[in-house]
């Protein structure tokens, strides 16, 4: 069994102080229940602890990255990241369920693919990285591991663009265009910069890797800018 | 209007590296739009930050403060200390009122005392001093200025014994009674060991504080017996 999260340990690059910690992580109760002689945690507590580290970490992650973005945005965001599809990606990527030690009933009936479990897993995880090696140590484990990947989730961007087209026809104020002011950036980190016209004026601009994601971005601005009734930039 | 921080800052013991950070944490919405010529920002992104800060922090209290408490407990608990009136009283007791910054539309309608007002002060504290001390410090400063407070909230234990006499009546095992096993430690430091009588027979045990925070506990631990449906210890 040691050898099992040994092999984990290698895997994510790290090595625990406590492997119990680690192990308790991904002890789902049934697998406890199944072994009462044995002293041994399931990983219940931890996972409200992970669930807390995971959330001021996005949350830290949204602050910095988006200087701009009102509360409310960023909010929005965190949960769309913070939500078990995400999780259940992100434990999936990193194989955890092939780590977790279920009861046999539970693995009969295919709780190893269950997505709450999977999520409880990976937010356990959080905890036992925590209390084992601290909120820096979770933080880079973010940057290696998840972050790159959240970076890429579109969703989370996806619905600007059709927010703004919504409020230009409830304003009548449209017509609403897209324009790349600057490609810029070597092949491999480009950045475009786009800019919303509305009625032939130009509103808010956005950063992104992609058209698409400069598009998203330069929507956020132009919304924010005329839900808070203020005049175009010119 | 830095005399006035100064004074905050020494009030609480902590020296801000950046001063800005903290005035953020007091800037109410209300006051930025009175100042718009000034680079200025107010405080709610901040407390989307501290909100989570304070969550991990009074999680993980939590989680090593009752080692044997169940997720379901610890998730109550926690909700019943990061609440709005929690965070009102812990505003208040930091003289926190006097610093806000409002605007005077809001200053002339009461909002210095306005309870979401405040929780949301407090909560922006929390990011402040996160992003410009780290995670030991707001530790730091909770230990010292709300801890205490949270453990003699009896309210936070209070209704266990309730629940205990009404899960006996359910069950038709009376009658339920409890007695102080032990009281020990010096006098500033007291400590009393409840148990939980059912029919004569013993059942949990709990420390705490006083008679009423032990029994409280030996009634949380007999709860979690009976609904897990083990033999009572003898």
């Amino acid at each position: 069994m040691a050898g099992k999260f040994e092999m984990l340990m290698r895997g994510i690059g790290i090595t625990f102080n406590n492997v119990n910690l680690l192990k308790q992580a991904f002890t789902h109760a049934s697998y406890r229940n199944e072994h009462r002689g044995e002293a041994m945690q399931d990983n219940e507590r931890l996972e409200f602890l992970g669930d807390a580290v995971l959330e001021l970490l996005i949350s830290e992650y949204l602050y910095k990255r988006y200087p701009q973005l009102p509360e409310g945005e960023l909010t929005r965001m965190r949960a769309a990241i913070v939500c078990e599809p995400s999780l259940v990606r992100f434990a999936t990527k990193l194989s955890f369920d092939k780590y977790v030690r279920l009861g046999r009933g539970e693995e009969l009936s295919g709780g190893r693919k269950r997505p709450a479990l999977l999520a409880d897993v990976f937010e356990a995880f959080m905890g036992a990285l925590y209390l084992d090696q601290g909120l820096e140590s979770v933080k880079e484990f973010l940057d290696t591991h998840i972050l790159p990947d959240i970076d890429n989730v579109h969703v989370l961007l996806a619905d600007y663009k059709t927010m703004l087209q919504e409020l230009v026809q409830r304003d009548g104020i449209g017509p609403l265009s897209y324009r790349i002011l600057e490609e810029r950036g070597p092949a491999h980190h480009r950045e475009f910069v786009a800019q919303v016209m509305i009625d032939g004026k130009p509103y808010g601009e956005g950063i992104g890797r992609s058209k698409k994601e400069a598009e998203q971005r330069a929507a956020q601005a132009t919304i924010t800018m005329l839900t808070q009734k203020e005049n175009p930039t010119s």
